[in-house]
Order: structure tokens, then C-alpha cells, then sequence
């Protein structure tokens, strides 16, 4: 049932190519609705091809307040967009744009400051902690200037491709105090371990991390969502970890992204939950 | 709430400019919810100047498998689609285009027909029946069509423009065996009155016929969708008249719409009330 679409209603759009097990927007309109908002989220999938054409289309539209931005297509957002926020310039990706009164285009990322939210509305800060984080691509790259800016006392990021894992050391580690450096997926020593690696959709993937060396003390991460837990969270709760799957991040990255699309009084009522 | 719209949805889009009055989205989207289709219906509002570049990028978009059209739209359409069927080449007017899967575009236009099935669904028949038709404009001219091809034995047409009365008149007779005519607004010798003005949208407006002129025994039929009865249509009440308004015309446009659309099942459900 969607009785409330009205020719007032405001569209925002998710874009990406496959969407078939999309999640924004049943979250983004559960949001919506429960802010008593006239806005609706809608799949638009769009492929590599096609989207410089999509987005002139879409920048016709008078009733397009916002996209979010999903595979494949948050690198090349940037080039399309005319103002990039902070986030996005850093990072080097968009996962939402808004499409402002005056026509223009502004893309940010929230990819990481949602985990970083996500996990802080679990009671787990990474403030002065120590962090593994294990997968250097477009979601561990987000993360990983999340994670430095937000205060963690150190940061080790752990790639498949060593090269990958130092280049994004060095470039995090500009961000704040925060002691970046490669290394391996060992999580001895941190208090949090993040797996932003793909490893774990599969039955048969490997672990991303050295599971048996977790101890209780520490806090798992992992940000796949799917209904089941990953391998990883299993073994992580069954030495005593306190673990996080992919919702967390899921609802921050929606929080931040509504707040940067103009939601303010959304953002209000879920933050006095932190 | 929208909460069953998902990556897998189906999109319906609503082009005109401005839609704030648009009622369509919220009556198919019923539909779509009682026929536990998983599709939606939202509002798309396009610009005249727009909309060679919304076409561009709607044909971008994978999900999106149809696009209703309303005013400034209609006729513009004509030159966008692929394909046309029947109906839109006849009155030259498109208000749906189904987006095959392999890419082409069909137009069609369900104005008239519609305003036939609505009356039909409410027990009014044109055949062999005497039809008064006031407005050659846009919907006069789907109506003008559809009345003359449902068997009517004559049709009236009156306009305030006596060479569009006339133009049309030529066009419609030209369909079946029905004999049409341009005329003045007078009821009398009609069996049905159809107002295909805007005449009587403001409390100000003129009657569109010769109010006192209708006889109880004449069905009159009002195409203006609005909460409240119309001047001619509380006129024609008070000389004990059958009426008829918007609404019967507007599900009938939906319900054909649907079944253009490929949603058979919705249009199987809803004939049988017949």
C-alpha cells in the first residue's frame, strides 16, 4: 500500500544497477512515513551506460529533491554533480546527492560517517580505541576516514592488495591524531575489528579475518547485511564478542543522508537516541 | 506509508506540469495495492521545455515500464513515441505510453473510451442514444470519438468556437454509423449531455448548456473531477436528472490505462462489474 503518493508528493530516487535486493528504499520510507513526510523513495536502476542520460533527465524533473547513489555508479557521480561536499571530495565517491531549488547538484558520502554513527548508537565508540580494518575498497575507504576522524586512537587497514591498504593509510592518516597504518587482518591488539571486505556473502568465502585470535573484549563489525549473520559474526560471538552486523550502518548512512537532504527533524528524533 | 515499495519495484510515472492537483497517482496506486501488484505510482512534473530531456533519461531507466501524460504533454508525446496505437492517432492525443522491454515506446489514449466505460460501469449506455457534447477541445475530442464509435445514434457537438464544432464533428462522423453534427448547447431532443468545457472549475463560470432546458428524463454527465457538484450538475439534480461526475470517467481512464499496461488482471477484476 502506498495510498499517500499525491501529485505533491517529493521523489527521491535510488539509483544503481542491480537493485534487486536494494534495501534504502523500504528504510528511507519507513523514515518518511514516520515523520509524517510527503516524500517517497523509488528504485531507478540505471546502468553504466546509461547514466549520462538518466541524469539529464532526471535534472528535468521539478519534483526530484534528492538521489542516493549505490554500485555502480558512486565514482562516476562525482564528475556529475556540481558541488561536492567535504565527504565526497575526501572519500572520492557519492552515495547521496541533493538536488537543491537553485537547480545545482551537491553529492556527499556517508558511507563511513554512518558506520561510525551506526556503531556510536550501539554504545560502541571508537573514540581512543584501537581499529583493524579489514578491506581497502570504496566502503573500507569511506570508513577509514570515518574511523581517524572520529578520535580512534589507531587505525590498521588490511588489504588483499598491501599497496591498496598503504596508499589508504597514508591518505586517512592525515585525518585528526590518529596513528594509520597498513597491516595484517590480525586482530590482536585493537579493540574494534570492521570487515568492510565482500568475504562472508558467500558460504564458501574465506574469512576476511584471523577469527581465533578475537578475544571477548573486542567488538566485531560486519557491515554485509543479510538476514542471516555472517561466518565472521558467528565465530566472533561464539569466543564471547560483543558483534554488529550491516544494520547499524544501514540506519546511520540514512540518518546522515537525510539530515544532509534537508530532514533535520528526522535526524533530531533519532539522534536523541544515540 | 509507503512501505512495500523495494528494489524490485515497478515504476509508474505521472508527466505533466503542474501535477499538485493530480489525482492518478493516488488512484492507481490503490489498484496496484488490491491487485498486490508490486508497482507504484509517482508523479513526474515535467516542463514543457523539459521534457525532450526527461524522454532521454526515462529511457534510461530500466524499471520504469510506463508514464502516464497529462497537460502540457498530450499532444507533445505524439512526436516521442515508437509506436501508436489506434486510439492516439485517431484524437492525436496521448495519456499513457507502456515502455516495452525491448525498448520501444506505444502511446495511447484512453480519455474518451474511458468517459464511455465510466458511464457504461454506472448504468448510462450511448448506444442508440442522442449525445449533446459541450467542449471540442483535448477531452471533447477522445469523447467526440469514443461516443461515435459506442453506437451512438447522433451526436452534438458545441463549442464556443463553431469552426473547432465543425472540424470535429467531420473527424468523429467519419467513425460507425453515428450521425454528428455541430450544434448549439441547447439539451433538448438529447438523451445524454456530456460538459467537456472547464466551465464550471470557478463559481463564476457561466453554465456550459441551457441548464433549463434539461428534462428529467436526460442523463447528464460532468467531466470536471472536483469534491463538490458542479453548477450544471446540481442544476441538473434539481430538475430531477440522472448525473454523472468525473470520477466514473476517471476510473475508467485508469482501468484501461491498466489493462494497456499490461495489467489484465486488474481490468478482469473491475469489468466484471459491468
Amino acid at each position: 500500500m502506498h495510498p499517500h503518493i499525491t501529485g505533491k508528493t517529493r521523489i527521491y530516487g535510488l539509483i544503481g544497477d542491480p537493485l534487486k535486493s536494494a534495501r534504502s528504499p523500504m528504510l528511507l520510507n519507513r523514515l518518511f512515513a514516520e515523520a509524517q513526510t510527503d516524500a517517497v523513495c523509488i528504485p531507478l536502476e540505471v546502468g553504466t551506460q546509461a547514466l549520462a542520460e538518466f541524469v539529464k533527465g532526471a535534472r528535468a524533473l521539478r519534483n526530484l529533491d534528492g538521489l542516493l547513489v549505490t554500485m555502480p555508479h558512486k565514482q562516476t557521480m562525482l564528475e556529475v554533480v556540481d558541488i561536492l561536499h567535504p565527504s565526497a571530495r575526501q572519500v572520492g565517491a557519492i552515495n547521496v546527492v541533493r538536488c537543491d531549488k537553485d537547480g545545482r547538484w551537491e553529492g556527499a558520502v556517508f558511507d563511513g560517517l554512518g558506520c561510525v554513527l551506526g556503531m556510536q548508537r550501539q554504545g560502541v565508540s571508537v573514540l581512543g580505541k584501537s581499529v583493524l580494518l579489514v578491506g581497502a575498497g570504496g566502503s573500507g575507504r569511506a570508513i577509514a576516514f570515518a574511523v581517524a576522524a572520529a578520535g580512534a586512537y589507531s587505525l590498521t587497514i588490511s588489504d588483499l592488495d598491501p599497496h591498496r591498504a598503504a596508499d589508504l593509510a597514508q591518505s586517512a592518516g592525515k585525518e585528526g591524531s590518529c596513528n594509520v597504518h597498513a597491516g595484517p587482518p590480525d586482530p590482536e591488539g585493537h579493540d574494534i575489528v570492521i570487515n568492510a571486505t565482500p568475504l562472508g556473502m558467500n558460504p564458501d568465502d574465506p574469512m576476511p579475518v584471523e577469527a581465533e585470535r578475537l578475544t571477548p573484549a573486542m567488538v566485531v563489525v560486519d557491515i554485509i547485511t543479510r538476514s542471516e549473520p555472517t561466518a565472521l559474526l558467528l565465530a566472533a560471538q561464539a569466543r564471547g564478542c560483543k558483534t554488529l552486523d550491516g544494520e547499524p550502518m544501514h540506519l546511520g548512512q540514512a540518518l546522515l543522508a537525510l539530515d544532509f537532504l534537508g530532514f533535520k527533524n528526522i535526524e533530531r528524533r533519532y539522534s536523541t537516541g544515540l
